[in-house]
């Protein structure tokens, strides 16, 4: 167990070093104290970024009750932030039920405050009917705020922050954090080279413009397949060739999707590819690439390496498919996911967001909302700061 | 008179060659006639690319009757726009009161519908108590629905769309439009190397955006001076230095100014530029360099070339002001303004816009409003089409 | 004669002050007198930035006698050389004849150093036997150095440095210099868009790598096409389409020419081309597009503005024409050129390499040769320095 | 021992996939059998993607003989070479005296061709008296080459080909292939964020113009030191800041060696540098950063993560050195080194060179030479077409 434990401790010391703004907010926080007093309740992945962002609530005077997403728990974080004196419900290899145990438990333990992933935990408390424990929280996800409007619509009485809404996570993280990522993850799995290959990339959301933008300017030759008119509009005007994803389906080499939506890969794109074409998703789901359609019609699919598999279809053509159709920066070998910069904001404005709700819930609307613009400004102003973008 | 009347024509030749969705869209209109019986008061700038529109709305039907703005109507365009059969007021050396006889000459012509430029026409329209005529109209500018929202709320019972507000055009001609226009403009007004040069940009809305990107892309170093804490945010992941104005007055070696606000480089930003640094306006009010305060200091100020003026300064320095900061964009011997493809973008707007109010007001609420978001989306398509944006 | 002289010197005003380098060099000059004692004969375009040129070697002593090349002397700037007490032969509308005698003149002046253009005033300083007048001089050109290699090789007695063969022209002026003022000079001709617009350049060059660079980086979309297979290889991995000319000819909107060679957009790339593309070229001959099949072939040839030719074929189709096929970048209402610190850097090669002769001619071997390796790198110090580069 | 083989064919699977001009070689070379009765000795990593040249060596009828390099043996590529029927000697483990004996048994085996590294077969053939045997050679590398001009000068009766002096290798592989890796591996390594950030690469080569281009394409703000005149010039008009390193130290937040020079980051440089500097090095030889001089001076020094050391140094100060001053492209838990493409093209050079000494070693000189020019055009032809550069 001390294996374990020494293991997460050390895990989060280079991570930590790199998230200045959170390592300022500790500081502040243990002076100050905000959440003296109060239970933070959390469901959130259990990794050494997130441990970071538990420190700082914890300097704040937070008693902190955690359990992860199913299946990215990681155990030596567990044990390290047990050994801080928090309450940890979960382990890597968790099932199904036992997860969901886990959020009961989070739920039962009457959090004042819920740091939440996909409202999971706020759906568990309006079905415990112990929404009157809560003053407020936040939410780290689009898909959870759209839950809060729609399926738990007039059902919360406290104010939920949605994280994901703020447009400094639209440029940091998704913009520059994805782009960048996806970019480097590419090319870590396959040791392939950009410059001058072609690439198709479904969607010019943030994350479909970091991505084009990241690949051309590493020498990629670059089309965009998307069918809102004025992203397709701006595309054109950003240089890139833009059609539907078929009839670039003989073109590209390389295929990324970054739609959001479900079904963008699909049998008749499948059957225009070239030999060799290279799927990759990076989109949240892994709906986007048609994998179980691709399995269908497959003669053999064979793991080449860690996250690349080749798919054999009937008409010898063969197809490549990273990740297995999952979030291509989160997958190989070693996983990066987006800098710990980008981190370091995201989870900026988790803390601030949740100092508000501690400090004057009463100054917030119930239901789900934006960060506050006053945060989103002051956040930016330190970020922009921490960069030395003067010198 | 006939003489001016062919230069007139001939100069709408090539310009009318490279608007392809104009072209269209006169033949379209040709057929269907949505202008038939309608009086279209029109108040923009005379000059070749405003013809072809004309010459789009008459071939639709339209009576036009139309002036100029002040100091810019070109009277070869008169002439030839004339000889079509419309009705134009105005000369190029009008003086302010006969160019305010035009307006109201326009307004006394009781149009249906109104093509207006900073609320001109409909201000006029408001106080001749004439408002039952019109159907509706058109209002290019930012400014002007500004102040369709604010002095004339309320006062006006037909719709008015504001082109400007339309995303296509914050893209097609803010961003790239301007972008390409003003970097051209200011290799061609001084013919000085932009590559390794030292670019201070003021402003990160659209437009600063733009000449911060083309003038990094023509590998140029530059700086963003912003003040919107989000925006600056941008800029530094965007890779620029970002600094106060002051800060980065002197490193620059170009100030360009963007923003949109008075009063903008001052006094204490001149007293710490370098010698021989070059002075730019890209904003539409002359107002961002405070060419007053620059005068009142000057020792001697000389004019070096068509829109370059050297001023001299009592501690020996030198600064070099274009266009007397007005817009750089439009000056020079030779002001070339906004790509015609930017123009064809923005009068196709104007164009459908203007047919919408003239076969469906009743469609439209009264008062200032954006274009209709089918006729972005129909827009962008055509133009991205046009653009052969999949080849 | 005098409002010419005026204007003459102001138009130099401008210029001089933006040549820094060619300003300390004529300080340096005026203390040292490199050239006292000297004649030297000139044969170079008579204009504004030659006329900085030589006041900077008559400040080292020397005593000037010039002549221009045909077609481009400026009449102003001769009467503002001669204010200066130099002697200039030639006049805008001299005819070829008058040109020859103007070239005559400067041999019979019998200059110790020359100053040469395509190797003119050395073949007739050859054919007049007065080589022993003579202890060396510069050739402004590659072409003036291929004449020395070859038709008057072994029967030049004296050094000649080939200024064009600088690596730091190369980079300076040929990538960057003319790069950038092609690019320019078709948005300042045509008044068209860069974004998303389909480019073809032919030739990867120095200034083919330049022209290509820049239009991508203005959101062009760039496609080369290159016969030699190291240049294609490397444009490939530059990120660009690369194909065969003729290939290409169906896909590109604008074709640029920059490959030194005759005959490179023949009849059967003509062939090819889409209605409404347009033509340039940015090499030093008008002979890479073959004007004359072009009008051969016209059905009519119609001036759209100045430096736009449209030319209609048979089938219907519209071709249009910059410049007559003529360097682009020399060309339009308002001509530029290369920007001034590229001819700073140019001219900083011609004043250093003269001045070796002048004072130390035995450390060069008789012949063409190019430019000492100890002046190219002070060269390079001194350009970086005063961009400031380090800042 | 089947386990290892199973392991080392599996791990060629996916590279020899993406080596599509090996795998033509092959095929041709299956046929042509131009090494029929050839012994091939070899001395150069022993890893996959060699594996896949001797596969292409021994399919055109060659005897391989190989060791690789002290300390990058992987004994699963061993075992599958063997498995072919190769003679190989070496392991992972060998001592320094085991691997000379390997390459002294590889000089033993009397190769009729020779595949080098660094020379070593070449000095050892020669101090063997050896040379006779010998028809010709490859060598890889350019201190190889250096080595065969200098120590082994008028020793060496036959032809070797310097495959690293290739224009194709300084484009495709120094400036494309380095720039991009080194990138990957810093985002790899560290998971840190590059736009914005400020980099400082020292050396503007060929490796460190793609380093400065590719982190400056991904949103770095880059600056580059240079002694060299020439391309300090060059680095100055490509838009970066250009100054000395230790001018530099101060202002950079990341410091890439790639000048091929030992002692480039002393002492003087490490003193100015901020706390939290990342310092990498991209260059062959581990002696551009003075690690030495860093560990004399430090506190402590800790490993944070693979191939991640925190230095602390005694004013408090902490500097983060990649990869122990290695490369930083070979380095990490999972090495990339440059793209397949990358190799493919490099070993096509290897390949074709070697059957040039194979087939027509009378049409070489003696002693170290380039790649042939026609290999040279007709790879790079190959490499285009392989590409689909014209689709």
């Amino acid at each position: 167990m001390s294996e374990l434990l020494d293991r997460g401790a050390a895990r989060t010391t280079w991570i930590r070093s790199r998230m200045p703004l959170l390592a300022a907010t500790r500081r502040d926080f243990a002076e100050r104290r905000p959440f003296a007093g109060r239970r933070v309740g959390m469901s959130l992945h259990v990794e050494p970024k997130t441990a970071v962002l538990l420190e700082v609530l914890a300097a704040g005077g937070a008693e902190v009750v955690a359990t992860g997403n199913h299946g990215s728990t990681q155990d030596d974080i567990v044990a390290y932030l047990r050994s801080l004196g928090m309450t940890v419900f979960g382990r890597r290899n968790d099932t199904l039920a036992e997860h969901e145990a886990n959020v009961a438990a989070v739920v039962d333990a009457r959090p004042d405050i819920v740091l939440d992933n996909g409202a999971d935990l706020v759906a568990g408390i309006v079905a415990a009917d112990a929404t009157r424990h809560v003053i407020g929280g936040t939410e780290e996800t689009t898909s959870g705020g759209i839950r809060l409007r729609t399926e738990l619509a007039g059902r919360v009485p406290f104010p939920t922050i949605v994280i994901n809404d703020s447009p400094l996570k639209a440029i940091g993280e998704n913009r520059h954090g994805v782009g960048q990522s996806v970019v480097e993850s590419i090319m870590r799995i396959t040791n392939l080279m950009i410059p001058g290959r072609r690439f198709v990339v479904a969607g010019y959301g943030w994350c479909g413009r970091g991505i084009a933008q990241y690949l051309r300017a590493f020498g990629g030759r670059v089309a965009v397949a998307e069918i809102d008119e004025i992203k397709a509009f701006e595309a054109a005007l950003d240089g890139y060739r833009v059609d539907d994803l078929r009839n670039l389906a003989e073109w590209g080499e390389f295929f990324i999707t970054a739609t959001g939506h479900p079904g963008i890969v699909t049998e008749e794109v499948f059957d225009r590819m070239p030999s060799g074409a290279v799927l990759a998703n990076a989109g949240h789901f892994p709906w986007e690439i048609d994998t179980a359609a691709l399995a269908a019609r497959a003669v053999a699919v064979t793991e080449l390496d860690t996250a690349i598999e080749r798919v054999d279809l009937p008409d010898g053509r063969e197809l490549i498919l990273l990740a297995g159709g999952r979030m291509v920066n989160l997958a190989g070998r070693e996983p990066k996911g987006n800098s710990l910069e980008a981190m370091d904001l995201g989870f900026l404005l988790q803390s601030l967001s949740l100092e508000r709700v501690a400090t004057d819930a009463g100054s917030l609307a119930p239901g789900a909302q934006p960060v506050p613009d006053d945060l989103e400004r002051e956040i930016a102003r330190r970020f922009v700061r921490a960069m030395g973008a003067d010198r």
